[in-house]
């Protein structure tokens, strides 16, 4: 992919933050700034402000007026510093951006976000090349949901993982203190990954989250009852992991079976988080079952998981930088196209590589958590912790005496 | 109230945690113990699993005999480590517990918990003095409601404080990064400390939270309705805090007005937490009054707000240890009734004292939010930033560009 002798081209770069913020998302917007820094070829680093609506508005920001200082302090806060956008661009909308890129003599373009947003480059890429206008063009992967393609795991679930073990370190403790059943509501439409984290906080058998629900696996109501009952009935009380996007064998998500009014983003995707339906259907169906002596509680985490300002995996920060510095090397050194994707090398000790990759290799596609890791349909492997202890890092200190 | 000569009763020690746990709660048993240790005059030190049940069932740990290593892990675990209870007891279930006391020669007895807690204490002490069995009784506070009065704040408050405010600067990014209106509902039933706490997220008057709405202001949700029109309206966005005990000018819970069935608990309380119902009430509500255009969300922060591990202030770590050390010192000088109230020296620097107050002081009594921090009744003064900001420490960092 790496011609022998590139023609760079001369002219400005533009970056863009799409779809949900992560807590890591602008060290990967500092990582393209600096590996952009200097070149003689790149005159102006823009950032377009929400995304592609900034694009198309012509609305930038110059990021290579910004000193490191700043810049680093950036890289710490968390959620999209340029404004997101859930805009789902069509043909005749990609040519408005495209329009824009040649407005703005735009030769380095990097677009950080999931796999909507790979597909988007992909687009504006192959549009580019139609009109024989020399771009350079980079998907900079980004997602909570860590369901892209071709990647061991992505910059921002790390740190979203981090923040749903240490809530259910300190909701088991909880949950043994005030006995009951506790069910958590954790985020992830098609992928469990982020949901099986949960498991990190699980410290031996006896411990909760007792029962995890992801969505790979169709989720059937009476199943759900029967394990909640055997679990309460082994230990007196019962913690629960399920992820937003749970759905029956016939794909229909449980939340939609209670929910007035269905409200549907630019994607056509069913609304699942920002309320507390789904835990509030799955603990009324439990006082159901099982009457009213038990207490049965539901809590959503919702928005809090994805940009809790505190939470950062020190991995996750490292990795969201590079992936970003990394795109801006290989574009300078003359590829044209590409998505960076991380490879794991080694678990122990913890070591990765960066891989350029085509963006058709991730672009609208869904990778989903790998069926070894989940067991009888209702929980997580241990093996998951060993995939995932090293991208989250030291967790806090839990001792019992009871 | 200490006398000249104290005459130390020989015997054990007993001590038991009660009602909602905290990220600290671990730091004033641990305090306790430390207290007590070595005394010649204290043999066993035990703990009370599940506090008035543990007691009652005679259900205890030995907790002299844990090494000092395990102790300190166990300052640092968030949740109680003995289990708590959410029993109310009535005079005959009192006269149990004193019987026990009597029974396992229970010398010092020390009730960590809010004001039920401390009325328990109360009633406890009474019944001894009456029979003329010498106890040593001493209530420990703690709630994450900062509602004890007397106190300049409670051990807990300060790192639930911190969780909220560090939800909150994530969650004003991520409202700033995909712009609509969000609703978070925190703890606090009668008193809005901790909603309020949401203010130290806000860098600047265009910045969110941009509404906060606390107990000790009857709420309307005409008048709710319209401030959020006119904050969408001059922001484009609007970020919402919202307590849980939120009520009409009747007094009556908002969250009634909606919920199917009402859940109670044995203190006669409504259910508040572990339910979305509150905000996705308020979420219709605003989709009503604004239409289909506005992009609405509600986040229930729940249980996580009391007991995520790893987010705890310092502060509060080092005076939940401390208030436990104080009631055992009190007891072992001879005192043979109180309760440890922390009061401000001053704010810069930051510096207590620890005050032996009557239990009957914070028994049964609620501290509320005071007036002049409540603004329009829609929003919390930047004094009150004034009051936490040495509470809850440092926070993240956060830079933006935009």
């Amino acid at each position: 992919m790496t011609p022998s002798k590139p023609q760079l081209p001369v002219g400005n770069a533009l970056i863009g933050q799409s779809g949900g913020p992560t807590a890591v998302i602008n060290q990967s917007l500092v990582g393209v700034v600096e590996g952009l820094r200097g070149h003689k070829n790149v005159k102006k680093v823009l950032g377009a402000v929400h995304a592609l609506r900034g694009i198309v508005d012509g609305k930038f920001i110059e990021l290579n007026k910004i000193g490191r200082p700043r810049l680093e302090r950036l890289a710490q806060t968390p959620s999209a510093a340029l404004g997101s956008s859930r805009d789902k661009p069509n043909a005749e909308y990609c040519r408005r951006i495209f329009d824009q890129l040649n407005r703005h003599n735009i030769r380095y373009f990097f677009y950080i976000g999931g796999n909507d947003s790979s597909d988007t480059c992909r687009i504006v890429s192959e549009m580019a090349k139609l009109d024989g206008y020399a771009l350079h063009c980079f998907h900079v992967p980004k997602t909570i949901d860590n369901d892209l393609m071709c990647n061991d795991h992505t910059p921002g679930f790390a740190s979203a993982a981090k923040f749903v073990a240490q809530a259910f370190m300190g909701d088991n403790l909880e949950n043994a203190a005030l006995p009951g059943i506790k069910i958590n509501i954790i985020m992830g439409r098609h992928a469990g990954f982020l949901t099986a984290a949960s498991v990190l906080a699980r410290q031996n058998k006896s411990e909760g989250p007792h029962l995890i629900y992801v969505p790979e696996v169709p989720f059937s109501v009476e199943g759900f009852l029967g394990d909640v009952e055997r679990v309460y009935k082994q230990h007196g009380r019962c913690l629960i992991a399920v992820s937003e996007g749970i759905h029956d064998s016939e794909g229909t998500p449980i939340i939609t079976k209670l929910a007035d009014a269905i409200e549907r983003d630019s994607h056509g995707n069913v609304q699942l988080s920002g309320t507390g339906a789904l835990g509030d259907y799955l603990s009324a169906a439990i006082k159901g079952h099982m009457g009213k002596d038990a207490r049965v509680r539901a809590d959503t985490f919702g928005y809090l998981q994805r940009c809790f300002a505190g939470c950062v995996s020190p991995v996750d920060a490292k990795e969201a930088r590079q992936v970003g510095r990394e795109a801006a090397r290989h574009a300078l050194l003359g590829v044209t196209e590409g998505s960076i994707a991380i490879e794991r090398v080694s678990s122990k000790p913890y070591k990765v590589r960066y891989r350029l990759i085509n963006v058709r290799e991730v672009a609208a596609k869904t990778r989903t958590l790998p069926p070894e890791f989940i067991v009888n349909g209702n929980n997580i492997s241990e093996s998951y912790r060993g995939y995932l202890s090293p991208l989250v890092g030291k967790l806090p200190v839990i001792e019992t005496i009871r």
